[in-house]
């Protein structure tokens, strides 16, 4: 057989070279000046369109042996993903990117999500501002609940979720003719242009496009027992479809697959593999449904996968068994994807990454490169194609291009205006049920502090939202970091919310108030990652917030809780405000920032605490920066305060100003533990500008008081003059 | 002029498609059972020899609008690159970086070097272990002093480096008749293979492929007077170079250039852009020579550029002005390089990423993509090509596959054997003169600890040799920090080793081991980068190695170098040992971890210290871990201690088990500033695994060193009982 096939694709190949020649010469006495010629895939599109009146050009199978033709260069491409939970959602996140780093086109994404991951994505693509991406959201909890799907018993570990890639045509806008569908778990390695254009050798009855099985699950062989759905030989794998949703809907589809689920569900329990299933006893009855895709268009990467005959074959521009990657590679010289191997990679073994597989190494390198990849470098323009921008991205570039590089605080001022990628919840998270009283710890924090973490778990038993300023790959090594510790594994109720690194100083206050805005309870506790509260500080917080009705109060009112802090690396935390006295005593303690910095804490009045047997009040001093709870309403901080310094003074200025009481709770109290001076307090001890770029600020910060407060905001401008020569 | 062109282009497509119809129909027949069919690349470049026995297939400018054809899957591509010096050796790593993540093929990478690149970049590839990518070096200085282009007058920043890209057809083995010739500055953006497959495009008599220049720089109008060499046109750009080698070799290149460069070099005085203006000088005189390139392959961005009209056209599918274009584009439906816009940029000015350009910010993405990636990832096979790994990957590869996953010490084992990729001085370094009793501090840190190195600095004024564990991102963010410290900028004998981040454990002894090997000077002080050494030690050190005539003993000696600590912030570093004295008795300070862990310094005898006038002798004792001076060329840690416990016991035991006598020095003295506990220490303490690992390590040790000192390593094995509970 071998002599045959290899006359023929010699012959093949000579026939494209005579051809090259001519056509070769058609274009050889073109005019060398410069022309605008129109010429190019929109044209060959036109022109394959005249074929068959089929702006796609659904051609007979002859035709769709050469390279998919790519669609034009500015059309929109659609996409469609299911996804629900915390972990769905990150994987999204790593699925976009690996998209957006080969796309050309402008993409619309279809996101048919939960509230979870509405809310992690649509915050996550808020602020990632990528030029020419669209998003839409579709509510998966209605349709969970409603009549569409939710009858169809279910064992996949996906859930109902699954099932809802069959409900896509009724869904989907009804002006959408054609959309791929993707899993969470796969990654591109190549342009999703090019899986689009399958489109175009669909025949007239094709309707979807799917990539066959490579695994024997359909084959009913597995196991002893084994009775998996009805398919057509192995099966199509539903990673990766390409669905024509105007003519599905044409059709009845939904009639259709509710009629084949319903009769097999006569016989079988429950899907197993969710909508694959129904999908393949629909294809299985109606094989003109579907276009079989070559296979490197879904690699799929589990235990005992055959997907290695597909990608090594791929490589070998050899053709697979069963004539599928024909459409690939029989004309491999026109033809990139030959070159290539894959295209997408499909993780759909329960274990994911953690799949054994000879060439699992290579694929993993693949996905890690997408996992660890700088979002923000994906924040490209497409060349030539209109309007590409959101309003506030369009804004935010107009703002920074009036930006002086020359001024002396340039720097600062585009650390002020950078809005960063945010992936709220990163890791799953259980809110605590709403209970009246209750208080969130809020604080901030890079990778050098993780450390702090498990700790601060033992001392506040309680919620926390916590803002981490982390790289792409240093959000890795935090989730391998809290997967390997029981102590943080065990927590559901402390939030992590991921804010992408990018200049060069801490954002601080826009960390805060990341952390701050994602905070559920009625009340805060906006901490700092190095203390470490007393150990009955959230009962006690939550009792005097009881006790003192602040709910109830007209009066807003900041709880202060005192700062003391260690200069010992191992130390031994007092369990009550009788062994802390003892340890401040023996010098062991001291109140915090006494020797460097008294002013910060000073109107808390640690004498008077001593004593205290109750609340009291206290009035608000310049540079004064004690650790408050508040409500959750509470203003936001001054995010122009980036780097070292003021970011907390300006925050305490902002509650009195807004007429917050200061009451210091005397049971309270906090710890700072030891750590090495950060990178930003050494360059503003170093650095002059630093210092007088920060002096800028506070002054801007002055005038911006004094227009939304008046004469009221004059006692901190006259306060300020003393202050000026801190550090 | 357009409808001409428009009705050409209009014709070609449905010629085109006519053919496709026939092609397809020819191959449509197929059998559907699996064929080895060998149809592919490899035939339809063996059909394009036939056609002019060439097999390259060098066919007349109607078939070079084709697609370039690739070259065979294993085919190996040839890569030529000049590179000197510490700067262009971190360039010629990104480009490299660039080039692998879209290569499909095995690479041979010619690299002419001067000593300082070729050590940086052996170093490099020997550590990074990719399959598939040969290395071999040329000597760089030897051609600057040789007779072959040091006679030429140069004004170029690239100096005599720049020119040596004219001599390669002599240098490179008489077997190479290809090579690709790559700036240091430049990024792919694409599959190198792509730009090889040009090389198909040459006609008989063409031997250099070039793109055009995108300034005006040749046309001599920049300013008044600007005299530039001759050109054709507007010249070309030699950053990207395809060289057909054996027809130069063949057509008398060497003596070509030399003539031209003679004769214009009698009216001007230099060469203004190196090797650029020779080649523009013989082109204009022999324009039969050039391919010309599509643009496309080298972008280049300058303030001034005219690359826009490249990259803008390519993306819309237009062709250029001078018709150049067409090579890539005129046949876009068969072209993916069409659709890409840019394969090649070019940062070609002086300010290189901070050059002034519309779409600047476009491109210095793709660019910080590469900077940023992490190397390992690139560590990829080559699926069906065989023999892709040297040997020393190959070996590591089995060890690493008879690692038991299951056992307990299993993801220590795996930390010990991994080989982290190494940049040697990754930052200009200008070693100190050779001085017989001179000392390099040798130490090691991660980005937690950058803000110790001005400190670390002011402290010592003498050369230092760091190495660095960092992510490829953080090295770009510690280049950054460099470049706006004037402390650090200002010392160039401190040389900083990038050990590249890989695997959950601090290799700390590997990285001490960089650090060490790349100390230039006779002595060595073992430090870590928390300590703070006193102002005069340096001076006091190098004076004591004299006095002491430490060069000319029979014995080995350590000189042990007191450790104390603060546990303050804010410190104010003693000046003398008498200052010292009264800190340490005013409660200040204390001897090195006197509280948690007294016996790793107590052999050191700090009562003798106080006291002491003269350096005195000490013996070892179980878990001493002090700070030594040795020679250079003293025992290497051992690189099982990963994460935190034992690194310096062993080390310590290993110099007493060679004879190393300990003395102490009465002045020296060296302190500890306070930094939070690191992750590893936090690990250790909580994880019981994590200390029954450290103790069989400690017992692997203890057998290894009784098979190599004997009976007289007894004594640590009877000394290690007692000590077994640390931590």
């Amino acid at each position: 057989m071998l002599p045959r096939g290899r006359r023929r694709a010699l012959g093949a190949a000579t026939l494209l070279l005579l051809v090259v020649v001519v056509v070769g010469f058609f274009l050889f006495g073109r005019d060398p000046e410069c022309e605008r010629r129109e010429l190019g895939r929109r044209d060959g599109l036109q022109a394959a369109a005249t074929l068959d009146g089929d702006p796609y050009g659904s051609r007979n199978r002859s035709t769709s042996n050469l390279q998919p033709l790519l669609p034009p260069k500015c059309e929109l491409l659609h996409v469609a993903i299911v996804c629900a939970g915390h972990n769905s959602s990150r994987e999204v996140i790593t699925l976009v990117k690996s998209v957006l780093f080969y796309r050309k086109n402008p993409l619309h994404l279809h996101l048919v999500t939960d509230a979870v991951a509405r809310s992690i994505l649509e915050t996550h693509f808020r602020t990632w501002m990528v030029p020419a991406v669209a998003i839409r959201f579709y509510d998966a909890e209605e349709l969970k609940a409603g009549p569409l799907i939710s009858w169809i018993p279910n064992k996949h570990y996906s859930g109902l979720y699954g099932l809802m890639k069959l409900v896509l045509p009724s869904i989907l806008p009804l002006s959408l003719a054609r959309v791929v569908v993707l899993d969470t778990d796969v990654t591109f390695s190549s342009d999703i242009a090019e899986l689009w254009a399958l489109f175009a050798h669909f025949s007239d009855k094709q309707v979807i496009g799917l990539v066959e099985n490579q695994s024997d699950w359909y084959l009913g062989n597995l196991w002893k027992n084994h009775k998996p759905w009805p398919a057509l030989g192995r099966g199509f794998n539903t990673g990766v479809i390409l669905l024509r949703l105007d003519r599905l809907r044409q059709s009845g589809w939904e009639q259709m697959w509710k009629l084949m689920a319903k009769r097999e569900l006569l016989t079988l329990q429950a899907t197993s593999l969710a909508d694959q299933d129904v999908f393949n006893a629909v294809i299985k009855e109606h094989p003109e449904l579907v276009h079989p895709l070559p296979c490197v268009w879904n690699v799929q990467l589990s235990d005992h996968t055959l997907a290695e005959r597909c990608y090594l074959e791929a490589a070998d521009l050899k053709v697979s068994g069963d004539g599928r990657m024909g459409d690939c590679c029989s004309l491999p010289i026109l033809n990139p994807c030959c070159s290539s191997g894959t295209q997408v990679i499909h993780w759909n073994s329960p274990k994911k990454l953690r799949v054994k597989n000879k060439h699992a190494e290579f694929f993993r390198n693949l996905h890690l490169t997408f996992l660890g990849y700088d979002g923000k470098l994906l924040r490209r323009e497409l060349f030539g194609c209109p309007s590409q921008l959101p309003p506030e991205a369009e804004q935010l570039q107009q703002a920074m291009a009036q930006l002086d590089e020359a001024e002396p605080c340039f720097e600062f001022r585009q650390q002020q205006l950078t809005v960063h990628r945010v992936h709220i919840t990163f890791l799953p998270h259980r809110p605590p049920p709403p209970r009246p009283h209750d208080v969130t710890l809020v604080a901030q924090l890079s990778m050098d502090r993780l450390q702090m973490l498990e700790a601060l778990c033992r001392h506040w038993p309680g919620p926390m939202s916590l803002a981490l300023y982390l790289t792409d790959a240093e959000a890795q090594q935090f989730l391998h970091f809290v997967g390997t510790s029981p102590v943080l594994s065990a927590r559901k109720d402390v939030a992590y919310h991921v804010v992408y690194r990018e200049g060069p100083l801490y954002p601080v206050n826009q960390l805060r108030n990341v952390a701050l805005a994602q905070a559920l309870t009625s009340y805060v506790f906006l901490s700092d990652i190095d203390f470490l509260p007393a150990y009955s500080l959230y009962d006690y917080l939550r009792a005097s917030i009881e006790q003192l009705e602040l709910s109830s109060l007209k009066q807003k009112v900041a709880l202060v809780v005192p700062a003391f802090e260690t200069l010992h690396y191992r130390f031994s935390f007092p369990n009550s405000k009788a062994e802390l006295l003892t340890l401040l005593d023996a010098g062991s303690l001291h109140t915090f920032r006494y020797h460097e910095w008294p002013q910060g804490h000073a109107p808390t009045d640690y004498a008077r605490w001593r004593e205290a047997q109750a609340p009291y009040r206290v009035q608000w001093a310049a540079d004064y920066e004690p650790y408050v709870v508040v409500p959750r309403d509470c203003p936001r901080y001054d995010p122009r305060f980036v780097g070292f310094g003021w970011n907390k003074v300006a925050h305490i200025i902002e509650l009195d100003a807004q007429e917050y009481e200061l009451l210091v709770l005397p049971e309270a109290f906090s710890i700072h533990l030891p750590h090495a001076p950060s990178l930003d307090i050494s360059r503003f001890r170093s650095s002059p500008t630093y210092r007088d770029c920060l002096q800028a600020f506070k002054e801007e910060f002055h005038q911006d008081l004094s227009r939304r407060y008046g004469a009221a905001a004059l006692k901190y401008l006259t306060a300020l003059q003393p202050s000026q020569s801190r550090a």
